[in-house]
């Protein structure tokens, strides 16, 4: 990995945790059983890939990384709280995350559904309380957050990938772009909405976030593949094309989104980034 | 009910639930079983006691009703969603819903999680898309919102439900506050940006709105002994006092939600609807 990309990350990775501590001991007093499911669940690791972006589009376009930080944390709290349910029996039932036992596991299923209703509205006080964007801009980041995580977004992508209905390849690259695409394009939206931004950028932003969405799923169902972590009769990419087809398919998307960084004033790391997704499987 | 009551409560209920349709066929398209499930909750009647707060709040204050009607769905939104995780098996495990079979029990359990997810996550949009409000208005809507519903409101008060210790009073009625107080006083609150309120009138619709969150509970306790609806172990207000000293108390706190209303500029309807909370049982 290139290292200005490293730091980036690194960085990104540190102010993040740092600014998610300082949420949890306002609620260790009222409910310390809550506190600590979301606490467990927060504080488990991951590669902050949605924080990151929204601090790097925020700098990308001129902006302090500050501005974006509170909107950074929002995207994880929804991220974790999609994690927490999507683990839970009715849905696809995994006992771990992260090689920790999941939220249900670790406590009980109640604190899980719980834990991730608390973090998915605590998450909008969160981003509606950045005191460094004007109140329009708060207003068009709860817009966004909203529409890319609910009903016709990540919630919507989810119930797709719950129905048995068999999906052609567009079929799954929509549901996708629903369920991993939709919190990837919020969080690089988020950071354009703390820099300021024009309709422009956004628009760069959106397609850039939805191509390495897109390319981040392909290249982890290929991983996936790799490593013999296939989950029989889950649909992947791969239950569709083969694994040429599917890293060519890729690299398209990795293309598409470097080419929308034209807009964007220093590209560099978004660009590096992208190809780093790429690498993974290349 | 007085006939003023009676009006703004119709009123209110209609225009909220005509408002409320008008969300659902959005969503239809995109994914018509997580809509059949949404709207099935959202259309199953009920009070909209919420709603009508946020309504007539506004009304109260010299606001048109219609700079309300946002905030007054995504209200009901946030209750919707609340309803259908209480009944999960996990949780209340429920089968029934206002004399219907409960969202899981009509759907599936996934089902019913999204459903949920998606109308908490949604209540956020549609409030932040309040377009009669100035946008700080939005941001401390958002901001009311999330705080009253979320780990250290709503959601808190029901894992406090769930936890096994035996409360005492204080701690039952700080637990109501939360669980039932949190949303209803949201509702105020909402009324009040909505109409454009100073603190003082801000800090009335909290008094009045807390005042009769636990009113409600305890006349909703007592209706549920008289009918022989307790669950068995199940904490109500008669596992700390008498029936009458249930009904003195409720009694105690109409008063001081009544009195709270001295800063509304037109508080009949408000304070008809303390008096008719307790009729219940008087």
């Amino acid at each position: 990995m290139n290292s200005k990309l490293k730091e980036s990350i690194e960085n990104s990775r540190r102010i993040t945790e740092a600014e998610l501590t300082r949420y949890i001991p306002c609620l260790e007093a009222e409910c310390p059983t809550l506190a600590a499911a979301e606490e467990y669940m927060l504080s488990s690791g991951g590669k902050r890939v949605r924080p990151f972006l929204t601090l790097e589009f925020c700098r990308a376009l001129g902006g302090d990384e500050k501005k974006a930080l509170a909107f950074a944390c929002a995207i994880e709290m929804v991220h974790t709280y999609s994690l927490i349910h999507d683990d839970l029996p009715c849905m696809d039932d995994s006992d771990m995350r992260r090689g920790r036992p999941s939220c249900h596991k670790k406590f009980d299923e109640a604190t899980a559904v719980l834990a991730g209703d608390g973090l998915l509205t605590d998450a909008f006080g969160v981003c509606a309380s950045n005191t460094s964007v004007p109140a329009e801009g708060i207003a068009e980041a709860v817009c966004v957050l909203s529409a890319f995580a609910g009903s016709t977004g990540m919630v919507g992508g989810q119930v797709m990938d719950l129905a048995p209905a068999e999906p052609d390849a567009d079929g799954y690259m929509k549901l996708c772009a629903l369920k991993t695409g939709g919190l990837i394009s919020a969080a690089a939206l988020l950071g354009c909405i703390a820099a300021g931004a024009d309709e422009k950028a956004k628009n760069a932003a959106s397609c850039y976030a939805m191509n390495i969405g897109l390319a981040f799923q392909i290249t982890d169902d290929l991983l996936d593949a790799e490593k013999g972590d296939e989950d029989e009769g889950k649909t992947t990419i791969l239950s569709f094309m083969s694994k040429e087809a599917a890293r060519d398919y890729a690299a398209r998307l990795t293309d598409a989104a470097k080419q929308a960084l034209v807009d964007i004033p220093d590209p560099e790391v978004l660009s590096e980034f992208a190809d780093y997704l790429l690498s993974r499987v290349v």
